[in-house]
C-alpha cells in the first residue's frame, strides 16, 4: 500500500491526460467540467488502494476507479438540480452553468459512461463490478429519495435516517473499496468485508459530518458552521436532540427548526446550546466512535497480513480525523 | 416467428403479473405509473421476435425485452422533462403528475434497472448485452443533445439530420433486435445484420413521422396533424423545403417559420403548400422508400430460412404501412 498521495497522483493523471470532449459538445463539455473542478477523489482512491491491499498492480483497477468517480460526479450533478444549489466545489453548478436540460442529459450520459468503463474487463470481472455497481447505483437513488422525503416528515426515525444516509452515502464507499476486491481476484469473504469496512467508515464520516457541521473548526472543517442548523435540516444530532429533550427543550427546538430568520446567528448558538444540554452532541460522538470500531473491527477479519491490517486502520484513522 | 400480438401479449404479461414498486413509495411509483401507461411495446417485441427468428425460445430475451423497454421508458420520462411535456400516451407526464425532482431521480432509476435485467444471463451474453446497451443508450443521449442544439441553428443539413434522428430513435431499434440475436447466440454476422435491418427501418419509420405530421391521415395518424409546422420544428420536410425551394418559396417558408400564430390553420395550410411545390413531399417519401429497401436488403444476407425472411419483411411492410 502507498500513502494516499500516490493514488490521488494516479486518478488525477487520468483526467488532465484524457480528455472526455468529443461531440455534441453542448453534451460532453459540461461532464469535462466538473470532473475537472476536482475534489479530494476519495472514492476512486479507495479503488485503487483495496486492489493493492489485495495483490493487484492498482493501475488493474483504474478503470474501475474512474467509473466510480464518473458515478459520484453523476450524482452530484443531478443532486444539484434538486437541491437547487448554484456552487459545487466554489464553482457554478452545470445546470447553472448551462442549463436544466444541459444537467439532466449530461447527467444521464455520466451514468452510462460509468458502465462503459468496466469494458475493460474480462465477462466474469465485467459482471461482478456490473452488478455491484448497479445495485450500488440504486440505493443511492433510494438513499436520495429518502432524504427528499425525510425534509416533509416530522416522524423520522433513527434507523430510518441511518438507513438513509448508508443508501446515500456510504453503500458507494462499500462498493468503492470491493471494486478494488473484485480486481484483484481475493476471495468472496474477503470482498463482503472490505465493503463492510467501507460502510461503516462511510456512515462514520458522515455522522461526523453531521457533528462537524455544528461543532466543527470553521477553520478546518471547509463548510459555514451551522449551515445544517439554518437550513432545519434533520441531521442525527437534531433527532438525538429531539430524543433526549424534555418538553420545554423539546418545544424550543421544535419552534426554532420552524422559522429561517434572516440574521441567524442567534439560531446557530440557540440550536447548538440545546444539542449540548440533551446530550446530543455526546451521543452523536459515541455513535461516530461505534460505526468507527464496527470498521475496525471488520478488518481482524480480512485474509491479509497485520502490516496491510495497521495500514488500512491508520487510513481510517486519518480519513476520521480530517487529514486526507 | 408468431404474430406480433403474441409477443405483445408476452410483454404486457410481465408488465400486469410484475409488480416494480417497493419502498421508497416515492421513487419506485412513478415508475410503475409510466410503464403501466402502455404504448405498443414495439422495441421490446423486436427483441422477442428477433430472438424467435434465430432459433431462441423468445423468452429467453424477456429480460433483455425488459430492459430495453425500461430504457425506452427512461428517456421517454427525461426528454419529458425537456420539452416540457404535460401529456404522454394522453396522461399526465411524471414530472406534471409529480414534480421535478421525482422526474430526474426515477428516471435515473429506471435506467439502472435496465441495466439489472441483463442479470439474468450468463457472464459472455450479460458482457455483450450491456456493451451493446451502453453503446446505444450514449448515442441516444448524443441524438437528443443534437435534437436540442439543432433547435437554435438554422444551417442544420440533411447528413446533421439524419444522423441526429438515427442516433435519437433508430439505434434503439437495431439494438433491440439484436439483442434478441445475441441471446439466441446466433453469429456475429447475423447479429450486425439484423442491427443494420432495424437501424434502417427505424429511420424509414422516422421520417414517415415527419411525412405524416404533415400529410397523414388525421383518423389514424394519433397526433395532431400539423403538429411539427405549428412548433416549427425543422423536420426532413422542412429541410428538404428549404433546400429545394426558389428564393421567393424560401422566403415564406422562413416567414411563417418564424412566427407562432394562434389561429394556425393558416400557417399549416400554407406550409403544407410550400412543402408540396418544393417537392419535399415526394423527395421525403422517396427518402422513406430508400430506407425501407435498404432494410430489405439487408434481410436478403441474413443466414436464416426464407420463410422467415418473408415473415421479417412482412412485418417490416405492415410496420410502415402503420398496421401494428
Amino acid at each position: 500500500m502507498q500513502p494516499i498521495v500516490h493514488y490521488q497522483q494516479i486518478v488525477s493523471d487520468y483526467f488532465t491526460t484524457t480528455s472526455l470532449e468529443k461531440e455534441p459538445v453542448n453534451l460532453y463539455q459540461p461532464i469535462q467540467y466538473i470532473l475537472s473542478l476536482g475534489g479530494k477523489r476519495m472514492r476512486p482512491v479507495l479503488t485503487l488502494m483495496s486492489a493493492d491491499i489485495f495483490g493487484a498492480d492498482c493501475r488493474e483497477a483504474l478503470p474501475a476507479a474512474i467509473a466510480v468517480e464518473m458515478f459520484h460526479n453523476f450524482s452530484l450533478v443531478h443532486d444539484d438540480i434538486m437541491d437547487d444549489a448554484p456552487l459545487r466545489r466554489g464553482n457554478q453548478t452545470v445546470h447553472e452553468k448551462w442549463n436544466l436540460n444541459t444537467g439532466i442529459l449530461s447527467g444521464d450520459a455520466m451514468l452510462i459512461l460509468a458502465y462503459q468503463y468496466f469494458e475493460e474487463y474480462e465477462p466474469e470481472i465485467f459482471r461482478s463490478l456490473a452488478k455491484l455497481f448497479s445495485k450500488t447505483a440504486l440505493e443511492v437513488c433510494e438513499g436520495q429519495q429518502w432524504d427528499v422525503d425525510f425534509e416533509q416528515r416530522n416522524d423520522v426515525t433513527e434507523p430510518e435516517y441511518l438507513k438513509m444516509i448508508e443508501y446515500k452515502t456510504a453503500v458507494l464507499v462499500g462498493a468503492a473499496m470491493k471494486m478494488g476486491a473484485i480486481v484483484a481476484k481475493t476471495s468472496g469473504e474477503n470482498c463482503d468485508l472490505i465493503y463492510n469496512f467501507g460502510l461503516n467508515l462511510g456512515i462514520a464520516f458522515q455522522l461526523q459530518d453531521d457533528y462537524l457541521d455544528a461543532f466543527g473548526d470553521p477553520a478546518t472543517f471547509g463548510k459555514q458552521i451551522g449551515g445544517d442548523i439554518i437550513e432545519n435540516k434533520k441531521t442525527y444530532l437534531y433527532l438525538k436532540a429531539i430524543a433526549q429533550a424534555n418538553e420545554y427543550e423539546k418545544e424550543n427546538l421544535l419552534q426554532w427548526f420552524s422559522v429561517q430568520p434572516e440574521d441567524h446567528d442567534d439560531k446557530v448558538v440557540a440550536v447548538k446550546n440545546i444539542f449540548r444540554h440533551t446530550g446530543a452532541d455526546t451521543t452523536t460522538k459515541q455513535a461516530i466512535e461505534d460505526y468507527t470500531y464496527k470498521a475496525f473491527a471488520t478488518l481482524e477479519k480480512l485474509d491479509i497480513s497485520d502490516d496491510k491490517k495497521a495500514l488500512l486502520k491508520n487510513f481510517g484513522e486519518s480519513l476520521m480525523q480530517r487529514n486526507v
